[in-house]
C-alpha cells in the first residue's frame, strides 16, 4: 500500500513546487482534482498537444504517480442540486448543469485515459439530499433512482470505453452516503465493473456510520481510499450533533474533519479490513483540518500512517 | 403536567370515538392537526358559523382540553422546499407555495384564537436543509436566514394579535433543528416572545444532539412537549447510520421513533430538566413507532409516562 | 404472546399444588420437563392408558396450556459428551448413551403429539464443546458435523411423522452455541422445517452473542422463547471473565443467570425484535435465578414482562 | 426487607401529622434525628419521665416501628472539624465541641436502648477531609489515626454497655468516606461489634466508589442502608465534576442527590448484593432530592422501591 | 509551543548536572520551584548582588530559558489551610502563615522580574477544601470569597508592578479547583489581567472534570501548561474511588499521577483545543509519577509529546 | 526488560537463518518450543552428546539468549483431553498420553537445566474444559482437581530437582484458564515455588477476564509474559460472540490473536502493572496475527513494544 497525498493542499504552490515538497515528505503518488473550479488543471488543455503526456512526465519526473484524478465539483452536478449552490461550479439552468456535469466527467474519464491514470475519485451528487427523511413526501428518495441510473449508466460507458473506472465518494450530500445506499447503487448498476468507491471513513463517521463494517461489506468495490479523519468533538457535541451546520472555521463544531490519527476513526482496525479485504492501492492523505496549517497536516499525516503500513501481501494464516 | 395525545393516531375513527377513547386511557388533553392534508379538520369551516367555538365544546365534553393546535405540513411550505416533493401538502410554484403556507399559518393561529387554545405548534420549514454541510457553497446555510426573518415575522405578528404563540418543533428538514439552530432563531428574531419551541427529544436524538442540553438552555422557550422516543438500533445502524433513509416500516432502520420508554431518550433527566426549567404544560405523545399498533402504543405510552409525573411544582430545596 | 412458566421451578410441589399456584401468578401456559432424571413425568406411563390426555385435561382444567414439553437432558446424550458426566442422565457406553437419547427423543416426540403439544424444546448435545476453540485439532469442530446431521435427522424424521417440531436451546456445551452455529446447523439439515430454536437471551449473553441480532437473523426459525435473564457482575467479572466455573451457589462469580428484568438482557428490544419477526408464541419463564428464591422469582418475573407484552399483531406503520 | 423513612423530610409538620402520613404512604419504619440542631427531638427530654417509651408507644400506634435514631450533626463534633463550620451544631472551642459531640453520642445511645431501638446512624467527623490528597503533609491522613480510635472507643464502650451498635454513614468530610477507609476504620477498632456502617450508596457514587463493590466487601458490617440516589449529570459534569461546590439549589450542578430510581445506582445490583450479603433489615428512603418537592419524593421513592423488595431469605440455588 | 521541564525532578543533582542533563535531552525550557521549602533556590539570595542575573546566564549557558518561576507552597499559606499540616513549609499562627505567604509571593513576583520571566506558577491555597460539600455549613465556601479578594488582590498589585503574571494551579486543595471556581475567582477579581491560570489536566480529572472544556472555556486565560497526565485504574477504582487517600506510592491507588501518554488524558484534543485558543507557549512536563523512576519519566514524556508539538500557528482553514 | 520472540514465527526457517533476522530486528532473547510435533528441536537428541551445550552457543553466538523452553502441546497430555483431538501430538490411549506427557514434561526441565534455561512455558492440560458451565454434572470442574495435584506434583518434583520453574499458561482448554482458577492452582499445589504462570494478556481478553487484575493479583508469581494481542472485532462480535468457532483464517471471527498494538489489549496498564509487581524479566513476542505476515508481524510489534520498555528498576516514589 503506497501513501499518497490529494493536492488540494497545496494548490497555492506552483505545481512543481508542490511536487517537490511532496516527494520530499515521502509521499508516493497524489491525486489531482480537474473540476474547472478548482483552478489547478484545465482539463481542455490538458486533452490537447499531448499535454496529458508531458503533465504525466513531469509528476515522474519528481518519482510521483498519480493515483487518481479527482473531480468531485462536477459530478454533483449530474445529480443536483442544481439551485443556486452550484452556481459556483457551472452557472446555469437545471438541464445546462446536468449537461455541462455529464460532459465534464466523459471528459475526466478521457483526460485518464491518456495520463494512464486508471481511476476518477468524485462525487455522483444528489437532487436533494434531506430526502433520506421520509418525509413529507416516503418515496422521495426512491423516485431518485431513476436519473441516478440513466445518467450515471451514460457515463461510465465512456468509463468503460476509456478503460478507467469511476470510484464514487460516499458523503453527506451525495445519492450513496452509507452502506445502505452504496450498496443500492451497485444493485440499481447491475454491479457494472466500472463503479466503485473512494472509501474515506471521515464522511461516514460524521453520519454514524461504522467505516469498518463498510470495508467488509463493500471491499471488493473500493478502488481508492482517502486517508482523512474525524473527530467527534465530546465538548461541543452535545449541542450541535453531528450535523453541525456553518464553515469549518467555526471552533466550537461538535464535528471535525482531521488529519489520520487526530480524530476518532480506528485506524489500525481500518487498515486490517482493508487487507483482509486484499486492498492493495493507496492511502491518500485529503487533508481538510481546520486545527493545523497545511505544512503541519501534510507532516503529522505522514509520521502518522508510515508505521502503519504493511509490507506483505494477505496470504492467511502462515502457521 | 398533563399527558396528553396527538390526535393523529386516531384518524381512522370519527372524532367523537376518538375522543372517547382519549379520555378513558386517561389523558386529559389533545394536540390537534389542521393542516389541509392531514384531513382532520377543514380549517376554514373552522372559522365559521361558531364552528370552532362548538368544537370546543364537543371536546370538552369529554372532560378534554386541546394542548395545542398542530400545523407542521403548511408551515413547511413558508421556507420550502418548495420542489415536487411538497406538492401534496399544496400543489404550486414556489411562489404560490410560500403565500399559501403563509395565509394558512395565519389562519392557524386565527383558529386558534377562537377556539380558546394558547399555542400552536408545527414546522418553519427549510429550503434545503443539506446546506448544513458547508458544500459546495459555505454560504448556504447563512443565506436563508433572510427569507426566514422575513416571512416568518409576517406570520408572527398575526400570531401576536391573536395573543396566540408559536412553537417550532425542531426536527430534521427545519431551518432550527438541533440546539445552536434552535438559538439562532431566537436571535434572528430578536427574541419575540410568539416565537418558541415544541421540544421533541426523540428528533434531537436522531441528529446526535443531548435533549436534556437543550432544555437546560432553551426550557424558557420551551411552549409544549412532544412524548416521543427515539431508538438507536445497535445491530442495525452499523450500516445506516443514524440517517437512515427510506420508509418507517423498513425493520432493518438504524434508527426508529418509539413510544416513550421503548427507546434511548432518558426520560427522568429529561423530566427532571423540564422541571428545572419551570415547565409545567403539557406531555402530548406522539405516536410514530412503527413496531406498535395504534392501540398498543397509545397505552403502553401512558403506563410508561404517568408514575414518571411529578404533581407539585418546583420551588427548590425544601430542608 | 402468552407469559408461560417452565416448570421445574415448582417440582418440589405436586403437580395439582404447582398448577394452582402458577394459575394463580397469572401464567397462562407451561412447559413440562419429560426427561427421567427430572424426576417429574415418566414418559413411559405418559404413552399408556390415555395418560397423555388424563394430563392435558388435568392442566386445562387449571385454564393452562402446555406450550412445549422440554427434554434437555436426554437430548444432551445424542451427541454427547459421554463420559462420566452425562451418567447422572443415562449410565452406559457412548454408544448406549447414543441410542438411548435418540429413542428418548423420538418418544418425547409421540407423547407431544398425544398431548396436542406442537413442540419439544431441548439440547442437542455436543461431544466436546471447547473444540470451539481451534487447538490442537483445528478441524475438530467441523468433524462433528457428520454425527450431528445423521442422528439428529434420524430423530426429526419421527417428529415429522408426529407432526411436532424440535426447539434446539443455543447453550454452551451444544454443537449450536450462538448464532452462526445456529445457522450452520440450518444449512446442514437443509432448512428442514421441523428444526429450529428454543431462545434464550440469557445463554447468549454468557457468550458475547448479541441475543437482538439473534432474533433479526433467526427469527423465522424461533419456535419459543425462555424468558431467562443473565448478568454481567461488573465487579466479579475482571476475575473470572464471562465464563466463570463453579456452583451457581458461588457468590462471586462473574457471570449469573437472573430473572428476567433484573440483568443485563434489553427486553424491551427483544421483544420488539420479536415482534417484528413475527413470533407471538410464548415467552416462557426459566427461573434459574440463584439469587432469589422459588417464589420470589416467579412472582417477580410476572411483575417485569407483564406490563411490556404487546397485544395486537404487528401491521407495520399505521399512519 | 422493610421500607423505612428518614423523618426529615417531614420536619414542618407536627409529629402526630408526620407520622399519619408516613403509614398512609406504605412506609413501615422510620428513623429518627435527634442532634438538637435539628429541633425534632430534645434529647435529654426523652430520657427523663419515660418520655422515651411514651415516644416509642406514639409511633408504635401508627403501626410504625423506629429502625435507628438518627444523629450526624453530633457525631460529626467528636473528630472535627473544629472551626466555624460547626458552630451551627455547638458552638465552643475545638475541646468543647469534642467533648459535647462525645457525649452527646453517648446520651443518643442511652436513648436508643430505652427505645429499645438497636441502632444509632450517624457520623464520625474528620478534623480535616481534604487531607485524603496527601499534601503537603503526605501523613496527614494516617494522623488522624490517633483520635479517631481513643475518642469512638470511648463512646462505643458506652453503645456496648447499652446494647446498641453505631452505624457511620461512609460520606465525604468524614474520616471513613469509601471502602478502603471504611476497611480502615474496621482494622483500627480490632472489629470490635458496635461498629458498622450505615451503607448510603449515593454519597458513594459522589466520590466514584462502587457501591456494590461495599457490600460484597462490607456487606456483613452494613446494621443500616439508606436509599438515596445520586445522578452524574453529564450536560454539567464537564464544567464542575463530580465535586460540585455551592447550594443543592444550583441547578447546573455537575452532580445531585436523587430519590432512589431516579439517579445512576443500580438498585436491582445494590438489592441482589445485600441478599447476598444476608442484610434484610431497613431500606429507609433519605429525602435530598432538590428537584423534587418533600411529597412527590416521598411518593415516588415509594413507587419505586416497593416492586423491587424481595419477601423471602436468601437460601442459594434451589434446584 | 517548546516543551519544558520542572525541574523539581533532578532535586538530586547539583543544577549544573541537572541543566545539562535536560538540555541533552531536548527540553528547551525550565520552570524553577523557589519556595524556601524546596531547597532548590534562596529567594533572598537571589535578589541579591545581581544573583537573578547570574542564574539567568547560567541557565542561557544551556540553550535553555526560564518558563516560569514556580511558588506552590508558599501561595498555599495565603490562604491556607493554617493549622499544623502547612507548617512544613512556614511554622506559625495562622496570622503568622499568611503574612508570609503574602510576603513571599510578592518577593516570588520581583524575582521574576528581576530573571526577566514573565510568569510564576502557584497555588492560591484554601481554608478548608472540603466546604465544597455544603454541610454543615451551607454557605462556607462563599465564605472564602472574602480573603481570596483581599489578600490575592494585595499580591497582584506587586505582580501588577513588577510586570509579571501569575498562574495559579487549578488543583484539589485550592479556592480554585475546577473550572466553575476557575471562573468564580477572575469574576472575584474583576478579570484583572496579572491573574490566569497554569493548566494541569491530571488535576481536573481526578475531580472528574473535562480539561478539554476548561480550555475552551477559560484558554484566553491560560498562561502555562503542565503536561502531567492522570491514570484512573480501572481494577483499583471501584475500592478506593477518585479521592484516593495515602502515600503516592501506594500501589492499589485508584488514581495516579503518570507523565503525559502513560493516563487517560486526551492530549491531541489537550493540545487541538490549546492551539484554537492560540496557546503557543510553553508545555512544562512535571514527572509525579510514581511508577517511573527519575530518568525513565523524563525520557518517556519527551518521547510522547515530540511528536505531537505542532509547528506553525494556528490561522484557520486554509482552502 | 527485555524483548524476546517466540521461535515458531521462523519455523520455516534454518534455525541459523532465524536467529540472524531475529538478532537483526533487535530482540534479545527467544522462547524455543520443544515439543516432538513443532517439528524444531528433537529433545532426545539434545539430551546427548553436549548438544544441549552446542545449541545454546549457537545461540549466543547471535547475541541472543533462551528465556524459556515452550512445550505446550505434550503438556496438555497431562490432563488432556485424551480423545482423538490430541492424537496429532501422540497417538494412544489415555493412559498412553498421560504417561507420554508427564515423561516429555520431565525431559523438557531436564533439556532446560542442560541448557542453563531457568524455565519452562507450557500448558497443563484439562480433561473437559467445557466443564466450566456446571452441567450436568455441578461438580465436574472440581472432581479433575485429584489428578491436577497427582500428576503435576510429580511433574514438579523433576522441575524442582533440575531447578527450573513451570510457566503455566492460561489459555482456554486449561484446567487453569483464568484469574480464579490460576489462583486455585496455586493453593492445590500449597503453592510450590516451581509453579507459576506465562502471562498472555490475549488469553484472558477472550474470556472477558481483566489482564491487568491478573497482575495485581498473581503478578508475584509470574515467570514469563507473552507479548500478544487480542481484537474484539466489533462488527462481527454479535454473531460470534468472544467463543468463535473454526479456523483462525475465517476473516468475519468476533475475536482475533494480534500482535501488539493491534488490539484490545491495554498495553500501557500491563506493563505499568508488571512494573508495579516487580517483573523485569522478558517480553516475548508471539506471533499469531492472521492478518499479518510473519515479517510484517514481527517487526511491527518490535516498533510497538521498544518506545514502551522502561529501563530502571521500580524503586517507588522519589520525590
Amino acid at each position: 500500500m503506497k501513501i499518497g497525498l490529494v493536492l488540494t493542499v497545496y494548490n497555492h504552490l506552483t505545481l512543481d513546487e508542490a511536487l517537490r515538497q511532496i516527494a520530499d515528505l515521502g509521499y508516493e503518488t497524489i491525486e489531482i482534482g480537474v473540476e474547472r473550479c478548482s483552478g489547478q488543471i484545465d482539463l481542455d488543455e490538458l486533452l490537447k498537444n499531448n499535454n496529458a503526456k508531458k503533465l504525466r512526465k513531469k509528476i515522474a519526473a519528481y518519482n510521483l504517480t498519480i493515483s487518481a484524478l479527482g473531480n468531485h465539483a462536477e459530478g454533483q452536478l449530474v445529480l443536483g442540486p442544481h439551485h443556486s449552490d452550484t452556481d459556483v461550479i457551472f452557472p446555469g439552468t437545471p438541464g445546462e448543469k446536468i449537461r455541462y456535469g455529464i460532459e465534464r466527467m466523459k471528459k475526466t474519464a478521457q483526460a485518464a485515459a491518456e495520463m494512464e491514470v486508471p481511476l476518477v475519485c468524485g462525487f455522483c451528487g444528489c437532487e436533494d439530499y434531506s430526502r433520506w427523511f421520509p418525509w413529507p413526501d416516503g418515496n422521495a428518495w426512491d423516485k431518485m433512482a431513476g436519473p441516478f441510473v440513466e445518467r450515471w449508466n451514460d457515463i461510465l460507458d465512456t468509463f468503460a470505453q476509456c478503460g478507467v473506472k469511476f470510484a464514487h465518494e460516499c458523503h453527506p450530500k451525495q445519492y450513496a452516503y452509507n452502506t445502505e445506499t452504496a450498496e443500492l447503487t451497485l444493485k440499481l448498476l447491475n454491479n457494472r465493473p466500472e463503479w466503485g468507491f473512494n472509501f474515506d471513513p471521515a464522511n461516514l463517521l460524521l453520519a454514524g456510520v461504522d467505516p469498518v463494517l463498510f470495508i467488509q461489506l463493500l471491499g471488493h468495490r473500493i478502488f481508492h481510499v482517502h486517508a482523512k479523519d474525524g473527530e467527534i468533538v465530546p465538548h461541543n457535541v452535545r449541542r450541535s450533533g453531528l450535523l453541525a451546520h456553518g464553515d469549518w472555521n467555526r471552533i466550537d463544531r461538535g464535528f471535525r474533519f482531521r488529519i489520520p490519527g487526530w480524530g476518532d476513526i480506528p485506524w489500525k482496525k481500518v487498515l486490517t479490513e482493508l487487507r483482509l479485504a486484499n486492498y492493495d492501492y493507496v492511502l491518500a492523505v485529503e487533508h481538510e483540518d481546520a486545527t493545523m496549517s497545511r505544512q503541519d497536516g501534510v507532516i503529522k499525516a505522514m509520521d502518522y500512517l508510515k508505521p502503519l503500513i504493511l509490507h506483505e501481501p494477505f496470504t492467511g494464516k502462515w502457521w
